[in-house]
This record gives structure tokens, sequence and C-alpha cells, in this order.
């Protein structure tokens, strides 16, 4: 986490390389690793080949001081989160990211480093997911930083999972633990309000780690979607927990035309995750259901599949899907019944910034 | 045109629709028609199948105040515009365009209609060019509007056109006519310093439809592509023409290892452009060579299909490759041997708005 805090890098100016020396400056050395990449950089399009297979694409958009803060958001981070993200919309598929293509606006504030480092972030994630960056368009902004990221990808037709799938007596399952990455971001937060009142301070975050990582540096659960495929079990529907574990289940409830329940107790925590959700007075369930940006898994499996499925390590059932549509309930250890609200990780910030 | 400098329409708040409900509200009513898009808005991915074709992508950010100027673009217009230029990139490659996906970032200056008008014109776009929108992302920016739009197109492997297939003493050929588009900016920027001083001014604009469409609604060449098609003429290299002809041809030419000459007299220009040009005290063919955004086809064929390239109406031969790579000539009708300039459109803009 040293990279956090950082000093300011040596600055040449954007202007000094015009647009085309730009984008020939930072794809540079890229190499393509896809058979499917048949043209990359270079020319009006890309060109992917994806015979046999089915083509999928997503697109996120992420603005400065909406989706990140630079203040405390390392610009390699945030490169490597703004690909991660979109990998994880595959993995949500059941697919497997190939290509990514990347455009960026970016006012004069930023220097040729600072987008050099967002770059290397990208490029770091490209290679640790094997995925191809094929294109993109770099413009000026007239204020701020925006990225918006394409990701496409390839999967077997019969391997596709989509939200609608899910039938009754389905169990829910997550993979990993929820919750962390909403707590490093009210860390973070937390810290900057206090280098606002004394610029001298030192950030204070040991032992922290997990939950800063879970924020800056979340992976896309690919590992989860090969473990399932090698357990032959194929999700009946399938979600990333991007907006909250609340949110996504009620996707999935509409998306199939169902309801469900899931157990308060069943949601799996980290102990660094709990401890600072106590630190800021929250019982811990709330940031699992409502704070964001986990990118874990959320799927059904069928019944048959119990087994299997219990015997895969790092995922959890945390209840299971009913016939009544618009019911999705939490059951509470002393047996409420509690409806889940899809009140979204935007809400959650603006609820704790106003108290 | 008279949807310029219109009222600003009824004004819902984004806000109260939520950022699902503001995607089912946009998305609403988009039938597919391509049998390659096996599923669109509504998952984390949408879904293309391209068996036995190649499947092309591409990306565009068009920014406020950057690509586009609210003061004078009706925002219908802007969607199409966005849509349009990326099924140019994909003319450019000789290949359809297929798919799109949006991503959108807008303050909360903008109401809900502004954004069905954005995405009337997007659609719009795409009935007209068979293209099916499956899938984008909108969220909230800090200032201004910001539009991401990725297009997916497909052709069979072997009627792709590269920027570097050219060679020597192939025909150098573009369709349209160039500039009109730089010269309906010039006027609109006109209008606009002329309101600026005296707000009770209306727009003269009367008899300039044409250049005021060229930049306010341009199209993309795809009915060339097919007619070259149907004359079985294969492109040794294509472009399409947004920053002008001189950077395109530069383009072309490093991509093929060539060089050129064309003559100024060829290049194609409306009259209305002609007479615009006069009115700013500016040679007809500045415009064509270093404005932007005409969206029209360079392109360059082998020798051998002369005859069947001038049977083609709205296509013109303007000059021809040479072996020296680095040589972009233009020959005036005085035969003098200018070397062409990369300048650009934003070069051209400064330039002007400092006079």
């Amino acid at each position: 986490m040293s990279e956090i805090f950082q000093d300011q890098p040596e600055r040449t100016e954007i202007s000094s390389l015009g647009e085309f020396g730009l984008i020939d400056h930072l794809t540079k050395g890229i190499n393509l690793v896809n058979a499917s990449s048949k043209f990359g950089v270079g020319d009006d399009a890309a060109v992917i080949d994806h015979n046999g297979f089915q083509t999928l694409v997503s697109v996120d958009l992420l603005v400065e001081g909406v989706h990140f803060d630079l203040t405390y958001t390392p610009l390699k981070h945030l490169g490597y989160k703004a690909a991660v993200v979109n990998f994880s919309d595959m993995a949500a598929m059941n697919a497997k990211p190939t290509q990514i293509v990347i455009g960026m606006a970016v006012s004069n504030r930023f220097s040729l480093e600072a987008i050099e480092e967002i770059y290397a972030g990208i490029k770091l994630a490209c290679e640790k997911y094997h995925v191809d960056l094929v294109g993109g368009d770099t413009t000026s902004s007239v204020s701020g930083l925006m990225l918006s990221v394409t990701v496409i990808g390839k999967a077997k037709p019969e391997e596709i999972c989509y939200r609608k799938g899910a039938s009754e007596n389905d169990l829910l399952c997550v993979s990993g633990d929820l919750g962390g990455a909403y707590m490093g971001l009210l860390l973070l937060e937390r810290e900057k309000a206090a280098f606002k009142v004394n610029p001298d301070l030192q950030p204070d975050l040991h032992g922290f780690d997990y939950v800063l990582q879970r924020q800056l540096k979340p992976e896309a659960r690919l590992d989860i979607t090969d473990l399932l495929r090698k357990a032959e079990i194929k999700p009946t529907s399938m979600i990333d927990i991007s907006d909250g574990l609340a949110s996504e289940i009620k996707h999935l409830c509409k998306a199939s035309g169902l309801g469900c329940q899931i157990y308060e107790e069943k949601i799996p925590i980290d102990v660094t995750t709990a401890s600072v959700a106590e630190e800021f007075k929250m019982i811990p369930s709330i940031p699992a259901l409502n704070g964001g940006e986990d990118y874990e898994l959320l799927f059904t499996v069928s019944l048959k599949d119990h087994e299997k499925i219990s015997a895969i390590p790092g995922i959890t059932i945390i209840g299971h899907m009913t016939e009544n549509q618009g019911e999705e309930v939490m059951i509470t250890p002393d047996n409420q019944y509690i409806p889940l609200k899809a009140q979204g990780w935007d809400a959650l910030i603006k609820h704790s910034e106003t108290e």
C-alpha cells in the first residue's frame, strides 16, 4: 500500500506528443496473446475473430469525483480496477474476457506520466487476466478524468449464465466475502477528512491492508467460474456484486421472476471487515448488503448440486430461491424476517456523509 | 434545421428514476434486428454471435466543450452523430456495424428529457443503419456531458480493408465532397458569437443548409462500400476522413510505407462549401485538407480498377501513391509542389479563433 499518498512524479505536457503520438506512446510494446485478436491498435477498429464462440461486450464509465477520488486512489490502481471491474462483468456471464478497448478523457491537469500510470495499471490487469488491449480513444476533457472501458469476451453458447435462469429452490451462493471494499472506502474517506483538518497528520492505516486492498485493488473472480466448470456445476443464474448484495439479489430475483430467503448469519464477512465496521458502529452485514465494489459473484445452483458446491472452498450458500416473486427476505439470527432493500452504494455514501 | 436554437423542453430530474429505472426507461422498446444479437440490454454484458465472420470493435469518446457545443447542437443531432461517426469507423474497415453500446456521463444540469433526446438520435441512427443498441452504462458526472460509443461490426476476413495495404501507383480516391462540415462549424461559431453580443439577433443561416447538415448530421458512407462491393472493387487501403484529408492521407501513407501525389483541383468541394469558404476569406481546399468531420471515405484502389472506379458516381480520384515514403505532395493548378501538412482540425480551430 506504499503507493498511496505518494509524491507527484515528473511532468510532461500531453500536448507535446499530439493525439497520435500519445496513442503510439501508450500502446507501444503491447503484444496480442489471444488467437482471436486479429488486429489491435492502429486502424479504425480492432479485429476480433471468435469462430465457434459467442462474443460478449460490456462497457463501464468511471468518472473522477463520482467513481473515484484521486486524493487516495493511486493512478495505477485506478487503471487496474477499471479493467478488472469489466473483467468481472464477463465472469458474471460465465464468459472469459478476451479484449479490452479504453476511452480516456483527461484535462490538462494530467501529465503524460499520470496517464502512463493509469495505462500501466490497465496493462498489468490485462497481463494477469490474459486479456488483449486492442484499441482506444484518448481525448481532452474540460475538467477531470473519465475512463470508458469496453470489454469483449467469449463463451460457448451453452455456458453463458444470464440473470434470468434461476428456478424455485435453487441455492443462492456467493464467492469470497463481502463488505470489505466499502469499509476500505470509509477508512480512506476518514483519513482524507483528517488530512484536510491537519495536513501534517500521517495516515494511520496500519492493520487495515485487507479492506484497503478490497477497495483499491479488487479482482475479478474468474478463478471461481473456473472452479465451477471443473466441478461440472453450471450456475442457473449469475451476477457480480458491484452494488451490494441486496441490490444484486433483487436483480436475480426480478429477472428470474422469483423471490428468495437468505440467512444473515450465512453472509460471509472477513474479520477485518467486521472489526472496521464495529469501529464505525455498523452491524457488519450492513456494508455487505448495501456497500459496493466487492466484485464477488452471486449465483444460483440447482439443489442437486448441493454436495458438489459445498465441497468448493471460498463459496458460501446463503439461502435459496422461492416462488414468491417480489419477496426477497433476510432471516436474522433471532428469527426476524426483514425485507431486503436495495439501498445501493450511492445511497449509503450519502447517508454516511450526512451523519 | 428548425431544431437549432430551440427552447428547452420540460424537465424531469434524473434522480427521480434511479440508475436502473433510467436504463429501463431509455432502452424500452428496442428491438434487436441482427441475428447475431443474441442478448441485448439487461444483463452484465450483451451477447453477440458472429460465426464465420470477423468481429470488429471501435470506441469513440465525445466530450462537451471539446467535441460539441450544446449552444448550437440539438441533442438529438448529437446522439445521431455520436452513433454515425462510429458506424463510419466500420465503413472505413469495409465492415458492417452490427451492434452499439453507449456510455453516458451527465451532470445534474441535464434533465431526463435531454437524455431521451440524445437516445432518440442514437436510436434513429441505429434504425437507419440497421444496428442494434445492445447495452450501456449511464452515470453521473461532476460537470457536463460525455458520451462513449463502442461499435461492434462484422466482415468476412478477406473483405477487411486496413490502412496498411496500399501499393505504389494505386489510385487515391475520396467519396462525396470535403470541407463542408468545417464551414458549417465556422458558421455556427459565428452565429454564437453574434448572439453573445446581441441576444435579440435571430440567426441568419438561410441558404447554408448543406454545410450545416454536414456539421450537425453527418452520415457514414456504407453506401459507398456497398457500391464498391457490387462493382467488385476491393480497396487496397481505406480510412474515414474525420480529421481532414491531409491528416488521413498521411495515415494511409505511413501505414503503407509509401508517399503520394494529389492534385488540388481534383479535391471534390461542394459549391456551398466553396462560397462559405470565400465569405471567410479561405481558399476552399483549406477546409477540405485541414477541416474535419466530413466522414467521407479515403481509399486506394489498384490501377487495374481505374475504369471500374471511374464509372461509380460520387467517387473522385484525387491522385496516386508513390514509392517515396514520407513525401506526401499536393500539386496546385499552377504546378507548385506543396508538402501536405497534417494540421488537423483542432489546430485549425485554434488558428481561426486567434485571428
